[in-house]
Order: C-alpha cells, then structure tokens, then sequence
C-alpha cells in the first residue's frame, strides 16, 4: 500500500462532468489499495470572476481580503469533488487549507508554505477516508487565511507530499506529460519516460511550463517523485526525480521561449562599473535579465546586449535611454521580434559537441544566431521571431530523429 | 460609546451597489463613536446557486459536505464588504464564523449555537477596526465547518450581541420594521415603535415573519435590544424588547396565513386513544398540527378537524386515509381554501374582550368562522381563503381605525 498525492488544476474540475471524471481517477488509485490525498485548485474560471468581483468594489482592497475573497473559489471546488466521490460510495472528506495543516508566512497574495502539519489528514486517512484538500491557500500566524499566489496548487500537493513522505505526487494537467518539443510545434515530438528537477527547472523557465517551478524545487528538495499526466487521456505521464549519471539522457527537450525582448547599448565607454550600474538599475525595478552579451572593447567604446520579459520592455527601454544618456553611449536599439530558443539535458555534463549539433541544426536551416548563452545542462540562442517554428522543428530533429 | 452589532440579509448585499449602500450605513454608526460588529449573509441567490451546483453532481451529498460548499457564500460577501468599507477609508476586517469564535453543534446544515468565544473579535474592536462576520456558519468540536440553516444569520447576530453583551443589534431587512398588518394587503397599517419578544415569536409563527425565530427567542433570553429596519430607507425600524406591563398594547398585529389546509375526519369512533393515536401518526412524520377542532361525541360518532401546514397536506392526507379506514370512519375532507387570520397583543392578558371585538368585525363583514384558538396572547380563527384579505382590513380597521 502507497501514500498517493494526486493533484487536479482548475481545468480539470471545470464543470459537473469533469469532476465527475476526477472522481472516477481519485477512486480508482483508492480502490488498488493506496492511500490518497487529493489537492484541489479553484474550478476554472472562478478566481477570476471572483477577482473581477472584488475590483468592481474596490481595485485597490487590501491583499488580505483579497485572499478571504479569493480562497472560497477551492472551498467549492473540494466540496464538489468530495460530493462526486460519495455519490460513487467511497468515504471521502474535504478539508480546506487551514484543516489540513498548511501554515504560511502571511505575506497575504503570495504567501510561503512554512509547514504543513498533517495530523487532521492523517487521522482521516487512518478512518480510511480519501482526502480532499483545497490547494493554494493556508492560514498566517495571525490565524487569517492566505493564498500562495497562481500556480500555488502544485506546490500546496509537492508540500504535502514532502511532509508525509508520500511515495508518489501526480500532477494532473491538460497535457499527457513532458515532451522532447511542443507537440503543438513539432509533430514528431516524444513524451519523455523521466526527466530530471533540475531539467524539469530549466525547461520551465525557458517558456515550456507544465509544473510551477517552486514546486518542482520543494520536490527536489525533499526528493519526492513527480509524475505529470493528463486528467483527460488514460496513460502514463513524465516521472519527474533525481536520475542517475548512467542514464541520463542527451538532451531532454528543446524549448521556446518567444514572450523576450533584445535591448542593446551601443557606444559604452569602455570602463569597468557600466555594466554593473545598468543591471542593478534593472534589477531595482524587478526586471530579470536572461542573456547578456557584451562586445570586446574598441577604441575605448563596447555594446552591451541582454534580453528581458517582454511585459517590461518598455519599464526598461525608459531606464535605459536614461541611462545611455547619462553615460554618452550612442544609441539604444530595442527589440522584441526576437526569440530564444534552448536545448536542455542533464547528459550535456559529460558530452561534448552538444552546443555544435545545435549550432550545426540552425546553420543548415540558414537561421541566424544573434546571442548564445549556456550553462551546465542548457544551450540557449537567441534568433529572430520569425525563424523560431522552423528552429524548434531543426533541432529537434537532429537530436531526435537521425 | 455602544457596541452595536448590524445585520444585513442576502438582499442587502445581492450586488456592488447595494453593498456600497451598505458600508454607508456601517461607517456612519463608526462615526458615531460606536464600537461595530457587522454579520452578513451571502449574497442574493448565492446560496441557492451553490446548492444547485452540488445537487448537480450529488443530489444525496452529505450535510457535511454540503455546509462545505454552501459556507463559501458568506465568505465572498464578507470579503467584499470589508473591501468597500476599506474604500471609504475606514479599518475593517472580515471574520468567517469560526474565526469570530462560533462553536456550533455538530448537526451539520441545522446546527445550533453553543456558544461564542469573542476574543478575536474583541482583539479587532481594541484596534479600532469595523468587524465584519460571517453569519449562518461556525465550527463544530471537530473542527468541521457547520450551518445554522435557512435564517441563521439573524441568529448569528444576537449571538454575538449576546456574548459581548452589546447594547443594540438592528436587523436591516426589506421592509422598514413591524407592522399593525401587511402594508401591502392593509392601506392603513402603521409601523409599530416597539413590540414584545412574545408578540414577535407570535407574529413570526403566524406568517408575518420578519425575523427568524430562533433569533427572537435568544434575544428574549439574554435580554438583547433588538431593531429591525430597511437597508434601502432610512427611518427608525421597530424595537423588540421586553414591554412592561402598562405600556403593552391591546393587540399589535393583525397576521393572515394562506398556506395551511384543514383537514376532517368524519363519524370518529367516541372513545378514548383515537385523536391521540391520529397525532402521534403526523407527528412521527414531522407533520405540525395547529388548530385542532373536536365535536362532541353524538350517537357514538364524533368529527375531529385540524390544520397542518399546505405544503405537508399530501402527506397527511395519505396518512389520516389510511387510519380513517382502519377505524371505520365515514369519510375524510381535505381543504386548502382556507386561510388562518390572527391577532397577537400582549394586552390581551389582562383586557377581556378582544377575543369578542374580532369575531364582530368578521360579522360586519359578514365573514364565516370555521375553527377558533386562542392562546394568552393570540386570537385566531380558520376562515375561507377568498375572505382571507377582506378579513384583515376588517379587524385592522375595528382595532386600530376607531
């Protein structure tokens, strides 16, 4: 017998027929003999009619509030599910944040799980009973309730997992799992058995989000294995653990990433401490700069390149003109027809020739490369918008197809 | 300074504006200098929205579940109502039942209040805040989340006055206090100033129902100053209260209720142990039986009549069939063309009279009187449902137009 923690995303619990079909998942893994807790999210669209409600009286309420208001979005959805599976005669209980133990920093709209104490959840489960958690929400030292912020159901299901030793965490999404490309993109690409955290990591942060990264690092952590799978198509998903140096695949996943923008500084005075003032300038702001490439001096000028979110491209593009200005450099030049494309692999480590393959992929497909950045598991290039369909497909089928 | 708790119904906060108007009335009794406990119901129809969601998908749900799913209508009115106080620029929090300190039994969906513990609501008061509470919920010694039932919030509010023995709890309603008679039916009935507890319980029971009973009741018990008056106009509303003797008026009310049947079972067996073994029989089904009319025994044989509420005459009429036969009686008739009219004055104890005054305003208007009861402080008779509307203005008009 296994502790199981299955988690379900909005879109699952949508309507009365899907979690009908949550139900008939939950009680399945239930009737094999395993111990199963369900982590739940608001049905689809409700956090934000419940949000569009709250701005209609007041845009500017106070974050706790927001979170009382918002947090009666899972009260639904558990009680939903928990009424699914009684109709189908199994014993089953709903339990919101602060019952099942979930206590937070009361930073309100985007708290931290501290801790969850599992007491409540493991006595129900010794009476036999399937557990319905609400995710995304826990209770402050205050005693008031607080929400983790979007996307904080995967990590509400990773953290309880983590405090009960949980054999397995299935993530339950609209897609059957991690592949090697978007299969949207390339028709070729292939759902990958396994994959590593650190990977899993990568690949969400270069645009190919299926798991919330602060989950995927608390399971990491505590080194519970992920599977993500789909709540719609029966088959398995994408384990996600720690895998050995032997098996460790080439690369797992080629990723775009196309919500960028370029900024470059031409003219720099050639000095140590520009560069330094720029990014903290950014920084300041809460900008997040990717890629940088800085150009050799000459004759005492340099350019300065680097990429940002796009959303804040134009919060950067003022900091900077400002910036140019102050210090005399010549010109800036923004861009956002840009997109950067990745290639991920934990067996890049021990490999040579991983980034030439790639580069050798974009050169016979006559795709320009304008900015290359790499790290222990990660290639990543920088080419124009444009060209990035037919990029994905190029590389892909060079690692995956020859 | 007082402490004054305020109640407001779904209707009061169906939508932002009426929620806006509500914040109004709450800031303005801060202002004061007031101490202010607010409980709140959901919205409009929430309520009813979510029971049709979980019928949905489970029409035999359990009562836990479904106090799960129905309490997170409070929570999203309580939300945003301490949003749009929060716009007017005044502290304010919002408390779900359990976070006020409501323990309640455990009878989920009917649960009754054991008590309250105020602390955080005192905690908030000493800080200066507007405390907004979730009314219809509380917790039971398991920690699971419970509902008063259908008018709880009525009773959540005295509660609360109860237990921090708060100088005044007004109940904002749709109507802008007790009458003499319904407004709508009779063109001179006047809002009373004040009326006792007992007057109110009877009223309530009688179909003039204005304010939950239950609340009414506690009210009497611990003593609590209770108005009702309108949230939409403002005016002084009715004060309940216990009445000294002198001040009591003859009658305070004149109620109709339509939704009863009569129903007669002819040609009784005279002995001993039959109407009792008749009652008991609607009793074990929760049928209430009201009026109840009995012939004098005649060659053996007696008729026995009584009302029942119209809703259960299905029901009953199934029932007293079935018994009719077994005991040989002649026949049954079933009637819901009758409406019940009653007068309700705590004056009554010590005038005689009064009783006679009604029963010569029906003569005058030439209206038949089927059943009669009375009680220390209600007259009321069984007459035809067409007469039902003539019949109030009648007796209005006899006691309070002369």
């Amino acid at each position: 017998m296994s502790l199981i923690v299955q988690k379900f995303g909005g879109t699952s619990v949508a309507n009365a027929e899907r979690i009908n079909n949550v139900a008939n998942i939950v009680t399945e893994t239930y009737s094999k003999g395993n111990d199963v807790v369900v982590v739940v999210s608001a049905q689809g669209d409700t956090t934000d009619e419940l949000i569009a409600k709250g701005n209609e009286i007041n845009p500017n309420a106070s974050k706790r509030e927001r979170d009382m208001l918002v947090s009666a979005g899972e009260q639904i959805s558990i009680a939903l599910l928990a009424m699914a599976i009684e109709k189908l005669g199994f014993p089953v209980v709903s339990l919101l944040g602060w019952q099942a133990g979930f206590q937070t920093s009361s930073a309100h709209t985007t708290a931290r799980i501290k801790r969850v104490i599992p007491n409540r959840i493991r006595k129900e489960l010794d009476k036999k009973c399937i557990v319905i958690v609400a995710g995304f929400q826990g209770l402050s030292r205050y005693d008031d309730i607080t929400t983790l912020g979007r996307g904080g159901s995967d990590t509400s299901a990773v953290a309880i997992a983590a405090s009960m030793h949980a054999d397995l965490c299935q993530i339950y999404t609209d897609v059957e799992g991690v592949y090697t490309a978007d299969p949207r993109l390339v028709k070729n690409a292939k759902k990958l058995k396994a994959i590593s955290y650190d990977e899993m990591l990568e690949l969400a942060t270069l645009g190919a989000q299926v798991l919330n990264n602060r989950s995927v690092e608390m399971a990491k952590k505590y080194n519970i294995e992920l599977e993500v799978l789909s709540s719609m198509v029966k088959a398995p998903g994408t384990i996600v653990k720690e895998i050995g140096k032997m098996e460790k695949m080439l690369i797992s996943g080629v990723a775009k990433d196309a919500d960028i923008a370029r900024i470059s500084i031409v003219g720099v005075p050639d000095q140590p401490g520009f560069a330094f003032k720029i990014f903290s300038k950014l920084a300041s702001k809460n900008i997040n700069v990717d890629i940088i490439l800085q150009s050799i001096g000459h004759n005492g000028k340099k350019d300065i390149s680097f990429t940002i979110p796009k959303d804040r491209a134009e919060d950067a593009e003022k900091l900077v003109n400002e910036y140019a200005e102050a210090i005399g450099a010549k010109e800036t030049i923004i861009s956002t027809e840009v997109a950067k494309i990745s290639i991920v692999g934990a067996g890049m480590e021990s490999h040579a020739g991983v980034a030439t393959k790639m580069f050798e992929a974009l050169y016979d497909a006559q795709i320009n490369i304008q900015m290359i950045a790499t790290s222990e598991i990660k290639v990543s290039v920088l080419i124009d918008k444009k060209d990035a369909d037919r990029a994905v497909t190029a590389i892909h089928d060079k690692f995956f197809e020859q």
